[in-house]
């Protein structure tokens, strides 16, 4: 596994690879304020629920050692702590990982209350490093699991990118993958592209191509192809939310692989940490789905525009794949069924 | 409908609409040699099965015209006239409908052997001008059969482009739905963009928009949410070659179309001319499909680079639909099922 880094903490940075610019470019952008942190996560220099968490996180900690440099005690440092805070959250409203990354810190924060303020940013920075360490450890464990239904030579797809890029290494979906390479399991991976953002051509054809696994960018539109030629054996994708009954959210496109999946018998698994997993969202019905600008479909990454002027596009950022499409959900704690 | 001519014959030249550079501008193309002719079938600057059929017809003809002008007799005809086929018939090997309309123009060849060159260059381009407005009559019959199934308000799927683009006039797939426009009766059109070459985004959204007819652009992954939100009543398709026991060779997505729709119980309608259904291909297995460039996928269309260099790609142009996925075939012959 040749290995990006997606996030990682410097002394007085969040460093971050610039998603945007992929594939034709590795940058790494050096966040040095909460307000480039905020901008990163906006316009998704940062994306993938677990990095965005972190990212935040890490932006919490250099922000606050920049506000220590000239607060004298721990109740000036806990004003600056609840403004960075709330821009912060703000940044992406609905990204359930930032906020939850976002109360980890402060509940780290409060058990320091009082203490020197030297003390204070030790605990933040452990806090944030921490994040990470156990995101990696989550995945880890993701692959682990995975990995044992891999058998050497197996075709697999996946959809869009739940990958190293976005977390902090290994990914979810492409855990078991990278778990499997590391046993010297080699697989065959095919990539549908996502549209309308292109993030299987863009973030997962380019960090499995890097890392060296076998890998093929298809078309979405072509899945229902290499299944039926007996090309794929497993469907791996990551999600963002799981309903109690498992019913799961993910990028749109992820139902009609699974109805495909159904279709032709190969065994369709949801990869997630088991925090993902919402048990006051009782089914899917529940879920909002974002409905994102007609611009992704009609202009965006393209250098002339791909549809006549003023045509009325449906553009929904996510589907819901009902749970009796779903075969099992990979976790850290073993492969799931619903009722969990 | 606000009709756009898809190509015609001049003296000298077929005139085609150049669809790639649709929808952004509307430009003819004047093909004067055979050369030209295979090239612009090669590039899909004409594309679709009826136009294709009819642009090779047309390109035979002002091929020959130019050869008469110094053969000296039937036999010195007769070997460009071969040489001329073998090369058109080349440029796209999926399509039956090129090989059909050269076979035509081969059979009014072979009718006027030994006449002299005069009469049978007449011949030729009456047979090619006899093709196109064949084309026309057999489409508003597709029209005709397939309006019958629409009822106002009604939800209909398509994917790629198998309207008047395609075709002379009306098109195959989207016959029905100028038909019913004709009749006043409104409909809710769905198209698929179609990746890699976007023919639902560049030219049925162009077309239906420019036609007033309601259509909706969503990226083929959506199809799925569409259905399940029963947004859809109905799949109309087109194709390019339909075997024997009506296996449906059509541009790649058109399966997983096809099994969507089964699996939410939704009528999937492939609307052909009679001629599309080969009898010498008994199932799809014997359909040879094209696969074409990975820049289709990695560049086309992109400003920017889409993929990381070198990453491998699958990229057929087309998928072979079974039988069994197919509600019906709507043809000017009416509505049939196989054996046919």
């Amino acid at each position: 596994m040749n290995q990006l880094e997606t996030i990682y903490l410097e002394e007085n940075a969040v460093v971050i690879l610039d998603q945007t610019l992929l594939p034709s470019e590795v940058k790494y952008l050096h966040l040095r304020t909460i307000e480039d942190v905020w901008q990163a996560i906006k316009i998704l220099q940062v994306r993938g629920a677990p990095a965005i968490g972190i990212a935040a996180a890490m932006g919490m900690y250099v922000y606050m050692k920049e506000v220590a440099r000239t607060a004298s005690d721990f109740d000036a440092l806990a004003a600056a702590f609840e403004k960075g805070r709330t821009y912060l959250s703000g940044s992406r409203p609905t990204a359930v990982n930032l906020n939850w990354a976002l109360a980890r810190m402060s509940d780290v924060f409060e058990s320091v209350k009082g203490k020197p303020v030297d003390e204070v940013i030790i605990a933040l920075r452990e806090a944030a490093e921490n994040i990470r360490e156990e995101d990696i450890n989550v995945c880890r464990s993701i692959g682990e699991h995975g990995a044992v239904l891999l058998k050497p030579g197996m075709g697999i797809l996946t959809h869009c990118n739940a990958g190293t890029l976005a977390a902090s290494k290994y990914g979810t979906a492409l855990a078991p993958v990278y778990i499997a390479q590391e046993r010297g399991i080699s697989l065959k991976i095919f990539a549908d592209e996502t549209r309308p953002v292109l993030q299987g051509a863009r973030l997962t054809a380019f960090e499995l191509h890097r890392a060296n696994v076998d890998v093929t960018l298809i078309c979405d539109n072509m899945a229902a192809t290499v299944m039926s030629k007996g090309l794929i054996d497993a469907v791996l994708v990551g999600c963002d939310r799981v309903a109690a009954n498992g019913d799961t959210a993910n990028k749109i496109g992820t139902f009609g692989v699974a109805v495909l999946a159904k279709n032709f018998g190969i065994p369709f698994y949801v990869c997630a940490p088991f925090s993902t997993i919402d048990p006051k969202t009782p089914t899917g019905a529940e879920i909002v789905i974002e409905e994102r600008d007609s611009e992704e479909i009609t202009d965006m990454w393209f250098s002339q525009k791909m549809a006549p002027a003023g045509v009325k596009t449906y553009n929904p950022a996510f589907d819901v794949t009902p749970a009796e499409y779903i075969t099992g959900f990979i976790t850290e704690k073993g492969i799931l069924k619903p009722p969990f």
